[in-house]
């Protein structure tokens, strides 16, 4: 006998009352059981968030279709997700490899949910490093000129796995407005981050120039404007005269690891709520 | 026209199909309208917890009364606060003033609901500064001999002043046994070291003869057995070889401010929930 | 008989090839005894810096001058402190008194060294506060029309006291350039940072429109480019959703605390060399 | 032409009037140049530490030998290590494979000095990952009956590729005293605990039991008594209720990783100076 399947419903729309009981209620009366709940009320907005997740008696992909019927009725926005079906998660990456190698571990280690169905890469760096894993590597190079027709390959390939999520595992490239219009997904981004910000290439160098006493880290969705999307996950580490910029770069990509693999597992546990530009994590 | 009462529930008990919906119904059933909701599932021990807010429309008296059968008509335990009550705070004192002062300041910038209605000290060196906020001091010597007296005393003021809830602000005297169980009230300790390491005396010298990287504070609810309540709070600090004992110090008094005032905040918002020797804060 | 004074010096330049024995033997020569002593070399730009504090056994004030000479003679800066001279603090206010509380009771309690000798307010609002703890309070109101004879008044107020330097403690006006030309003294000043960084007010109302994850704090001296000057402490804490405006200016508030005095504390143990437009600290 | 060597030299011993000035006219009249260099007086002790380093012109072996003998005359204890020997790490293993993955990418992301000569494993289980970054992997299995025999043979093999240093990667088992006592090269363990709290086995349950809000992991030096080893590292994570034992021993797999991969980089730079039971870390 199989586990019987849990279903996660994000939910927002504006307040009214009575939205708990009748959330809480519509699940009950088909027999299901809340593990979990987490509502949010944002006191400028007067929007609702809310959470949900419960162990269901009979077949989930009605019970989906129920719900966001029944939310649509409360005038609310859900997203639903089932434990049944595995999100299926592509990478997208270029020449640096820490922030793969990490989520490849984490993911062999049973720490994420979801599959891992491709790696795409404009250069062909880590294919070595897919192949290790036992993880398809596709290489997609892209140059000016080529861009437009190197994303639609991105596409073609993303549609023909079905994949749910592109991670971007410090892909230096940026993705067209069209290509995430098309996409039509959820792209998880992840950034370094100063106090005071610089714009601009070479960040580290910048950083150790102006004399920060703390280096950042921000994972975000991707969105037409770069590095403004919805942060999910930011956090930093303290730097001192002692370090060099050599130093810097390498305590940036254990925070880099860090910041992407907490965001994926929040997204892929059906944690992290977007809404405007900004996210509600229910972690 | 007032600002109609909130009420607060902080409910466990054993886990069972239609918790959330049966207390979601019954608040709305009665007009009530929930501004925050948060549940746990203990998995290991199947304990159901709640934190729920509601806005009431009627009684808030009756509300919390009606809550109160019904929950245990559910097997469940609940306490319930009501906003149209402030909580009425007792705050015992000794020579040391780094918390006193922390905790006096934060509460006249309005970061505590509650109302501080007295400070007792086994020493008379805090009276000066009770006083220039205002606070009325009260002077309980303690020698062994007068333990039992001075407790006693001690009791029939806070009975007398219908305090809710006491912290100890570095109060160097250990409260007996029956001083807890006479007062049935919570109260809260701050121990100048990262529990459960380091429990008792100068814990400062021991962190600093062990070569510990990182020194603590705990906040927790006082039991009998001394260091051994349930933590609701805890923080650490890094410490070098740099620093000696005198400099641990230091920072272990701004680290104990910060874990108390939190501790102090959570437990006057009603988010602690203290069941066996642990707690949930809903946070 | 008095102990013996220390001598600390802060010194940088080129680097060169035996720096470290000529200081250090200069001050053996003369009968002082290192107390410690820490180095550093930029390796991007070849610059040397050092802080060595020592035990003298003859007059400070000609071994101060002495060692100035010295350093000049390898080519050095060199800033000198000694302990027999406690450094003249003035504090300047406006309205919002955490962080003035903060220092004060800090410097009671014996965490500083210096002496504050004044606190100057363009509000009144702190006299009450100054005078609680026996200190001096100024109040000099600045408009827009009366700005430049504020700020006169200010300078003959310090030059009168003999002020060796300012903090900043939330004092929400902007020095001029000709205040600080004039002036000549370190300025430390405490403000509100963010990733991403928001230009403009009520920082933490665009904090948390934008939905970031941490908010943050940094100390840095005075420049004529506001909030540009070198930085000398930051730190960070953790926000959610969960937390509205309203929380976030409280939990900045404590940031700012802590932040501020950090760097006081740092500068005034002659830890801070700053140089260009970044700090050393030699914590 | 090659790159001068560098030389670090850690000392420590009784303080005495003149040991910065002796130490650096020692090298100066040598022809070297410090590059870095940083001293400590612990206060309650009377202990004298240094770190210096610096860079050679002529031959460094002989430098070596000669400042061992210098630092001898002064009654200071020595440790020489040149950066033109390379040192030579074994990585003892069982059956967990994120600190051994973790550190086996740092290696190939040049973040260590050293060279990883071997991986010796009590289970079979990571051969296949150990082959995957090229290094040689060795079985040595032990049971209760066959642990002397399994010791002298890992102690063989230690000799015979000439290691000086072993890393316990979450290696599950305890190595005796006459392991120690006849190895005489420092050994690095990972504790998953926040030493000295919840040593000895199951740290999360108990962690988990006791309801803490922090948990830890520390590395430290291993000795005959179990887990009491000099502290080189230790770093905290906070948790709440949310977070099941499993969690916990996820969040504890990455507070492992990072915690040792720092303690192993600061001892392969010479940085971390082991007196009595502590460390001073030149960090």
């Amino acid at each position: 006998m199989s586990v019987p399947a849990t279903l996660v419903a994000l939910l927002h729309g504006p307040d009214q009352p009575g939205l708990v009981a009748r959330v809480a209620g519509w699940i009950f009366e088909r027999g299901g059981n809340i593990l979990h709940a987490d509502q949010h009320r944002d006191m400028e907005s007067g929007v609702f968030f809310q959470r949900v997740e419960w162990q269901q008696t009979n077949d989930s992909s009605a019970d989906a279709e129920g719900f966001r019927s029944f939310a649509a009725s409360l005038g609310m926005n859900a997203r639903l997700i089932s434990s049944a079906t595995q999100s299926r998660v592509a990478v997208f990456v270029s020449k640096a490899d820490h922030c793969f190698h990490d989520l490849a571990l984490r993911w062999r280690a049973g720490e994420f949910s979801g599959n891992l169905v491709a790696v795409i890469g404009n250069h062909e760096d880590l294919a070595g490093a897919a192949q290790s894993y036992g993880l398809p590597f596709h290489h997609v190079p892209i140059t000016t000129d080529t861009k437009a027709a190197a994303e639609a390959r991105q596409l073609a390939l993303l549609r023909e796995l079905k994949v749910d999520l592109v991670i971007l595992a410090r892909y230096m490239q940026v993705l067209s407005g069209d290509f995430l219009a098309t996409l039509q997904k959820p792209v998880i981004n992840i950034h370094h981050s100063f106090l005071p910000a610089f714009a601009g290439g070479r960040p580290y160098h910048q950083a150790h120039a102006r004399g920060v006493k703390l280096i950042g880290a921000t994972a975000h969705y991707a969105t037409r404007d770069l590095d403004e999307g919805p942060i999910i996950h930011q956090d930093v580490t303290r730097v001192t005269h002692r370090q060099g910029v050599e130093d810097l770069v390498r305590m940036g990509r254990d925070l880099e690891k860090r910041v992407l693999a907490q965001a994926v597992r929040w997204h892929l546990d059906a944690r992290v709520l977007a809404y405007g530009n900004k996210t509600v994590v229910f972690d």
